[in-house]
């Protein structure tokens, strides 16, 4: 598939760039008086596909949602953040019915076509004394700009909010793609690592939307780690509701190619975001693994090494210690030949044939200084790459975490 | 196999305490004036047996000695700490062998019969005009008492020595067992984990020794992680002279089983210093997985909980944050019913039927102050269990790794 970025304009306006969606982001008072609950609405039923966590543990809101995404067919998402209603037992699903229920209910819209997520802590009740009045403001509030807003409700330790929207050309009709996403721990590959929410005026079936949205994940959100562990509550859902009136997108034809790409385009750019706001993180570490025997190689390596916590310490602490970098690579399943294997840290080549390499120093502790740290792992194995994106681990991350709770 | 502790004794000496054993620890000149180069010396020929790192990137020492382990025999092991002498090209094959070459040439023993492992910074080429100087003081230093030196010149990041001894009767003949380790980061199961030599003076063959060993390393050493990390030098050798006059231990016996039991609890003690003394920790954390469907089902949920750094930074910042204990046994990968789960700190329970219970805060913040932490995860799914050891991550973690090569 090839398709060149600037086939695509950078569009403002998040979740609600596409047409024919409204959003809201509203204080339920839950959560220190931040915005902590958003409301994602679509003018007319849209198609709807989801990625949801691989953890056995699933929260009531990710089950209820899961379920009703099979459907193909949504109208809202309600989201609120500060608790995850997770491991609640019975009432836990109760709450999350509820919380659908009362968006259906006040937008006289079909209950079944109201989707809910949660991020927060695990194990505490909702307040739905806060939550349930939450939602009557959110319907009142939202608009056609709510987008900023509904980003910003659904943080939680992130330090900044996270969205992106393009638009392009598709056989003269302008066809837009808008999300945001939160999350900054509790990041790890292997499913949809957060939350991440997609729309987009489009017109496509629920099975191609999942299809492309299942394409996307896998080399966007799951290529990114924080810190290795893979919450209960993480999903990734993609709303698209025709509005922009373009043909239907069939697989096959360049124009799904270009939607593929476009939706690639704000998984990875979210994802980015993700990663650079990782918990207590002071630099972006991309890590892009090249001429692998195949492509599950070579995003076993990227993740290993973006993941290796002395990794991680080393480009906190500016160090090219490539030993750490190479004995990830080695411990991380991928098939290769560790004397075949090149390392570099930007530009500088620090290790040749898998071994040391007289390297400049000041130039890598120059370019370790930067706030994007980019590693490169040339395999000399194959003809196939992927890339991963992590962070520093830093004093902060210990901070944030050993006192989260309280 | 039902073997009571109480049929061991306690002994000092270390690697030493066995009969027919000698070791030296001296400074090479190496790591800044500290003890970096030990030997360890069999009088006789004893049966030898290796377990080994599980990374693809092997380092050159690790290689040989796995090569020459496969003989049964060996009579001496050569240790250096400060350099892994890993991904160090041909060089580092020469390096590894002359090391041995030396100690065969000055003690007069089969070149073939003499082990070398090395632990360190990697990719750096041995500095072997003080290595080879240094092999020359240490055969000159063997002696019956030298197991606290050379358990002191294996250290890297450790903070303190490692080792232990214990001895038993078998058919009226006292036999001891002995071991040290080193290992602080770098710490992950799915291998050897770290160094450790283990001596005892029973009379064993190669094969059941190997048998042995990979059933004790399994339930001891792969069940510790520090910071999932898997080193490219991992080893653990155990050598077995039969100098304490015994009959051989044959399969089936119980004296085997004693033998198997004493191991295991050599391995153990050794494997929780090495968790206790993990890089920046301040608490030991035990994680005891009980009635789950099967062994394999506890040792992954166990090591889970036990490597994720989120349980970590909440046990170090004494949070009783059971959702995350949850999360990590979801995402293990271990089969379990999430509704069936129950977990305790210490002896306060802290969640039933996985989800929220209540408990008392202050006597959880308690039991979390102390510097060994236990957490029970009792699945209520089966009859097996398992034990995994780990610590706490602290600030003192990232500054250590911040700036390890520098």
């Amino acid at each position: 598939m090839k398709v060149k970025k600037d086939e695509f304009t950078e569009v403002k306006g998040g979740v609600t760039a596409a047409r024919g969606f409204l959003a809201a982001g509203i204080r339920s008072g839950c959560k220190n008086g931040k915005r902590d609950l958003a409301l994602l609405y679509s003018q007319e039923p849209a198609s709807v596909a989801g990625v949801y966590t691989q953890n056995k543990v699933k929260a009531h809101p990710l089950l209820l949602t899961r379920e009703r995404v099979k459907g193909g067919t949504a109208r809202a998402v309600v989201i609120n953040s500060g608790n995850a209603n997770a491991c609640n037992g019975a009432r836990g699903m109760d709450d999350a019915k509820k919380m659908t229920a009362e968006v259906s209910h006040l937008m006289n819209i079909d209950g079944e076509s109201v989707l809910v997520s949660s991020t927060g802590v695990i194990g505490q009740p909702m307040p739905m004394d806060k939550i349930i009045p939450g939602i009557s403001l959110a319907v009142k509030e939202l608009n056609q700009a709510g987008g900023d807003a509904a980003a910003e409700a659904i943080m939680t330790t992130d330090t900044v909010s996270k969205q992106t929207a393009l638009s392009m050309e598709m056989q003269g009709v302008k066809v837009t793609l808008g999300g945001m996403a939160k999350g900054s721990g509790m990041i790890h590959p292997n499913m949809a690592t957060m939350l991440g929410f997609i729309t987009t005026d489009a017109l496509i079936s629920p099975e191609l939307l999942q299809s492309a949205l299942g394409y996307a994940v896998e080399r966007s959100f799951n290529m990114i780690t924080v810190d290795g562990d893979t919450s209960t509550n993480d999903m990734v859902l993609v709303m698209a509701n025709g509005a922009a009136g373009g043909k239907e997108l069939k697989e096959g034809d360049k124009e799904f190619d270009l939607f593929q790409a476009a939706l690639l385009e704000v998984c990875t750019t979210l994802a980015k975001m993700i990663a650079r706001d990782g918990e207590g993180a002071t630099k972006l570490l991309e890590v892009k693994v090249s001429n692998a025997a195949s492509e599950a190689d070579a995003r076993l390596a990227a993740r290993a090494v973006a993941s290796s916590s002395l990794v991680k310490s080393a480009v906190f602490g500016r160090d090219a210690n490539w030993g750490r970098i190479l004995c990830a690579v080695g411990y991380s399943g991928a098939e290769f030949q560790p004397q075949k294997v090149d390392i570099f840290i930007g530009e500088e080549q620090v290790a040749k044939d898998g071994g040391a390499l007289n390297f400049s120093e000041e130039r890598a502790l120059e370019i370790l200084s930067a706030d994007r740290v980019v590693i490169k792992v040339d395999m000399n194995n194959g003809p196939y790459a992927a890339t991963a994106w992590g962070c520093d681990l830093t004093y902060d991350y210990v901070k944030i975490n050993a006192d989260y709770r309280t």
